[in-house]
């Protein structure tokens, strides 16, 4: 069945309704179709389109299309070239010829607009909690690795030592502001194509604003022409879903480094580890490398949507077609990730004396130019001080901490006897209290101000 | 000169450091870096790091400096291998020692993050003007063409007639989505990086809160290694300048297709046209292909920064220096693009007789079957005898107005004298009356509340 | 089961291994995969490690194997982790024990690497043949369409008048290109993984070149390292794929354009055209858009692949497990897309008086400027005379043709009477008979050339 | 100057022609420019539209231009829209009206396809000689390292052992698969578009294979249409780019990661390395940062101009224009990488104590494993078994070299006194002797067919 052949004398060829037919995916959206299809059985009905018996017929007739799809029963036909085809054919079956009314004033164009927004909008809630149980892992690492050093880097050259859990926590913002995108983009989201027929608006008295509260958006389309044709919020939310996914990348990058026979400053749990068909010994960080990995797929899927937008003159054109496989695919992608890298993150062990003895003193350099400046030094002279210092150690072979107290001076006289307390990792934590320092009180106020977002949003 | 040779004994490769150099682009930062480093003076100041004399000293240097950029009179080096080395190198040169002080407790890695996030702050507010210029330019278009009456196209074929003014204001939506997706990232944008150092935080006790303060962002972020890692704001402003520039691309290409021998609904005017260098003939919208080309460089320069971004472990790595010119060029397109696009909508002609002549009487198949809707036949029923009777005109050769009365009754007897009403493009206009629709009364009132939205933003 | 067990204590988490598993898409490599298995038996007992019976029992598991994929009778087993272990575990249930020694000396880094480029090497088989037959239609319009001309357009303005056929062929030599740029990538793929190991190459003396010629590959990897991570030839394969979905949506564009209401050059038949759930009369280019909107998708293949590859450092990582996916739906959408474009060209109707009537007379300005240049003007000269001379015509509201003598000789006195000759499409046609001009003979010639080129391949 | 103002009454909106001037980028294509003149010159010549008198004035006058260039004294004026105006009206100041008869039977379509592919096949020598010069760094470094042993990874676990040089050599070719790659597409861009005019080909009796001939292009295009809008060979560049650009990155990925403090395989020398401006001790791979952050950028580069093509109808759009500005990046991007990453590779230090015990045991497994299957066990139990080893000695915490004797019984019989000798990392490279593996013999032989590749093209 399709619903438009009147004028039509000849069939579609079979390859090109294999290439027409959006049902193999827009099936997804059945429970979205359903809802909004009620909502419209409802304004027509107030716009004097239906009587009571009518209205009754289709709601209840939608409703038990929807439990057939709740428990897998629902059957589709092979004509049934989209979602909304098939749930208006069931409806067919079901209630007869009252069926035929539901569409009156209304048009695939908004009604896909509208199901596929409302889809959006409860994947972003879904994906909210996820992002929610994630942050409260990372949170828990924070409190629980409390005190484990481990070397911080720049450019991966250790820079400055640095709290285990102030690192846990610099992956916790980016999720607070994916949460804050994904947020405003759903409020976008919200806003009702649904009587906006296929271009022009309805030709039938219905009150979009009732229509609208009806399913819980904020405010009906403006504009007709746009509302059927705008994908900003697929395009916002693909967007949303990449640097997302750049975000757990980077985690990911990290701690398949940090788990490496070279670094040993974890390992995962069995739980999220697989091995090798070939080498018995190996335990690889496969799930990291999948999520590591997929983040260039969901970059590719959001260039793929922009340039297939780009291509379109105004109005709606079957190419929108394009947009509901790669969100979908990126709302699981996501829904699977979250769980599966909070999973190994919680379960991971650190191995706090690895960590801390693979910090090399030359990361307390900054530390030695601190010495000068609070002497009066200029940074920038005490900056080249400390470097003509660890290229002197490097000339003599020894470690820097053990360079003679007479190069020190003869670098600069300000070196003096208590150079040494410098040689101390716990201070140089210590020394960085300022708001947002890795220093063990800033990083106790960061975790309560972490608490506090996610209890906002608990 | 650079500001980290001390350690080193060798000396950069001329070919490494042509590769290294940011100069060439991040100069456009100096204002930001003078304006970055004033503010950061007095917040050492405030720590006690510099006494009244070198403050006054250096912030009097910084002004200067920044005359000298406001004149075209600073003269960089060869070996200044950024903006940030160009300015302290100079301030050196006019204030002597004292300007040594300045990078106390400051890394690049913070200061570049501050300049570049002030430099975004500084494009949205010049992109939130031309976009509310352009958005003028559209609604003043829906005023001026009240009343012309074009065909509205579905896959480019003819579906509905439109108000002209309809169409115009379906491209005005889109860019209210575009500035407040702006105005939002440019208020994430203003979290301040200053203050965390290299990694891990500064040394000394400054008030990052104050800092923000002074500088006019909303709060300092709350954990360094994020802070001078975090480029979403770079991602999110190519995002916002790539899904922009489709809108831009959408509207430019239904605008050549206007301006074709054979759409001719429009005329561009000479100011925003070009010829051939072959063809004396030739009046070419070249301005709107290449508003619609760079369109397709955008979605690039997004896909490209987020591959990079997205292959990084935690931290700041020298991969993020490519983070500049895209952000840069992005700017600059659409700085331009939008007064162009502008001034060309502002000028063109349009060609009312030709547009509405151009409509045939098929498009009005929606309002045929919405008649029989009303006399209580099902939507779907209605649809079909529609497309019957489409089919039955072009096989007797006759416009679908004219089939003859018995063929209409022939399909459906509720086809009566009163259908002949039908075929009137005004009433078909009148009756999308509904809100959001191309009704004049329904266009009107769409028109005030885009005024609405124009107003509160001026 | 997996292959990897033995060093385990504790088992996969769910979610981790449905992130993990590869089997819902890499099953499509299972009769590669089968194939490339008695490959390597027939290899490993050359080398000694399996005597007769073994390899007859193996190869015979394997035929037997692929006979139930062929039947779709396969079973798979849940625990089934990928294509590569379900068929060593159907192997085992089918032969016992002997089925362990199949996987001496390989690892299925080496193992998958084969089978994928496998696949891509048959898929370009079959690819090369739908192109050739989209090819063939191009060239069968070229010929039936011979006479009927159209308006040839720059910057979609009227240009010059074109033939039909010669822009037909316009489509046939990108395609040409395409097929050139498969057939290279493919030869490129032909180079074996296989006896590579996990990284190191394989510790059991395998003859790598007998095992390349079995398998029907060019040459084995010189380099067991690269061999495993190269993943070039999926990524020129999906290049390959966007600029062919390019030069399909480029074509797709232009017959949606001419067949609108306002160009009116053609019509597609309904075997290719669809119609609107809402407007009864819509009879819509579904098809074309489709194919123009997935070319955009295949872009976002090609950049998300690659943006995966570049995060990678050298050797394998799990990562690459996302390559086969955008490989296998770029793979179906241009084995769809061919005969569906191809049929849609093949059966659309032309409609000559239209296209002809369509031709506006400034076309023939540079023929204008041409009269002149044979009367010994320099070009540039004669190019300003003609703008003049249609600036003239605008300002007097007559065609160019009607503009009186006089009018033209007060422009430049060479316009003389014989210019009225120029005034003539098919004249302008027949002069442009420079080798791969539109000039009738010259399209013969080309149709010629093409022929040519398709019958070298068929 | 413009050179087609003839039919235009206004002038062009001053940010216009800012957003139409394509000079800022094109005059790169000077000599290309010339170059493409002078040959259609003595085309026109030949075709009697040029006396042998303006042949020679004209000839004459772009050698004079061409001076001009070299010398860097070629006065641009702003009136000059593109590199074809300028050199156009450069001719005529230098000698005169004769100059008005150069661009007779071309089209700036048709000679800007001509130039820039010009520009492509030169730049394209170019990078086969960086690349050359890379792989004999490369292979250079393949003979000095050899005997150095490092761990060889995947999914960044140790796996196995391999020669420094048989890692160094895994990187030789990619790359000669990108000089494969770049050898074709050069051959596919040296097809002629000149003397197709705008897009119907020229209306003189021109020779183009003459043409082509003259000018070193394999053959004339055999379409005109298709001539002037074909930008597949830019598409190539940029894909091959994009490509050659993942190699590096990979490279320079791993590089970092063997110079970290962890790692500690290599030290950058201090002519590639670079400072903080904060941390005194810091050495970092900046150049190699870049190298890997600049691949992003040429995928987004890619992704971009495909975005572009994708939308255009057939025949030439102005949206064309963008192509060149990210052709002429990515090849300077890559005429720097090539030899700064060259450079560095070239001046590395490595460490080959610490690389050889930085291999830990377990890597030998698979060497475990095969020395079961010497012995008749089937691969797939061995795994088992060593499997169980590795996690019996984790149990007891001794390293899996010093399991007693007794527990490699327990787990199987076939476990000898002659396992001992298993323990080695040499024997376990020596083991791996088929082509392409990792033995010393194999890197020899391997080494010997990278150099004939580099003999091939030197």
């Amino acid at each position: 069945m399709n619903l438009w052949s009147g004028r039509f004398s000849g069939t579609l060829n079979p390859l090109a309704a294999q290439l027409n037919a959006s049902l193999p995916f827009d099936q997804r959206l059945a429970a979205e179709d359903i809802l909004g299809s009620q909502v419209w059985a409802r304004a027509i009905h107030q716009a004097g389109l239906l009587d009571d018996e009518e209205l009754a017929s289709i709601l209840g007739g939608l409703d038990e299309i929807r439990q057939e799809f709740e428990n897998q029963q629902f059957s589709f036909r092979e004509s049934d070239e989209d979602i909304h085809t098939a749930v208006e054919r069931r409806l067919g079956e079901l209630i007869g010829p009252a069926s035929g009314k539901l569409h009156t004033g209304r048009s695939r164009n908004d009604q896909v607009a509208t199901d596929f927004r409302l889809w959006i909008i409860h994947a972003a809630d879904r994906l909210q909690n996820h992002m929610l149980d994630f942050q409260k892992v990372l949170l828990d690492r924070a409190e629980r690795d409390f005190g484990t050093v481990i070397p911080g880097y720049t450019h991966f050259q250790q820079a400055q030592p640095l709290l285990l859990s102030h690192w846990w926590l610099s992956h916790f913002w980016p999720i607070q502001r994916d949460r804050d995108r994904l947020a405003q983009l759903a409020g976008r989201t919200a806003v009702l194509p649904l009587g906006c027929g296929a271009l022009a608006g309805t030709a039938f008295p219905i009150d979009r604003q009732a229509l609208a509260d009806d399913l819980g958006f904020a405010s009906p389309a403006p504009n007709s022409l746009d509302a059927v044709s705008d994908r900003d919020f697929a395009a916002e939310f693909l967007f949303w879903a990449a640097l997302t996914g750049v975000h757990i990348s980077r985690l990911a990058e990290a701690l398949i480094l940090y788990s490496t026979a070279e670094f040993g400053f974890i390992t995962f749990s069995d739980a999220y580890s697989t091995g090798s068909s070939l080498m018995p010994q190996k335990k690889n960080p496969d799930l990291m490398e999948l999520a590591r990995g997929k983040s260039g797929t969901l970059i590719g899927r959001l260039a793929g949507l922009l340039a297939t937008l780009k291509a379109l003159p105004s109005a709606y054109d079957k190419d929108l077609q394009e947009d509901k496989l790669p969100v979908f695919e990126a709302a699981d992608t996501l829904e699977l990730l979250f769980p599966v890298v909070g999973g190994a993150i919680a379960t991971l062990s650190t191995h706090p004396d690895r960590s801390r003895s693979a910090i090399q003193t030359p990361v307390l350099a900054t530390d030695l130019a601190d010495y000068l400046v609070k002497k009066g030094i200029p940074f920038r002279e005490a900056h080249g001080c400390v470097g003509r210092a660890i290229r002197r150690a490097e000339e003599l072979g020894v470690p820097l901490a053990s360079l003679p107290g007479l190069e020190w001076q003869a670098i600069h006289p300000a070196f003096e006897e208590d150079l040494a307390e410098t040689f101390d990792v716990d201070q140089s934590l210590a020394r960085r209290a300022a708001w947002g320092g890795t220093a063990p009180q800033a990083v106790r106020a960061q975790i309560n101000l972490a608490k506090q977002m996610v209890l906002d949003s608990g």
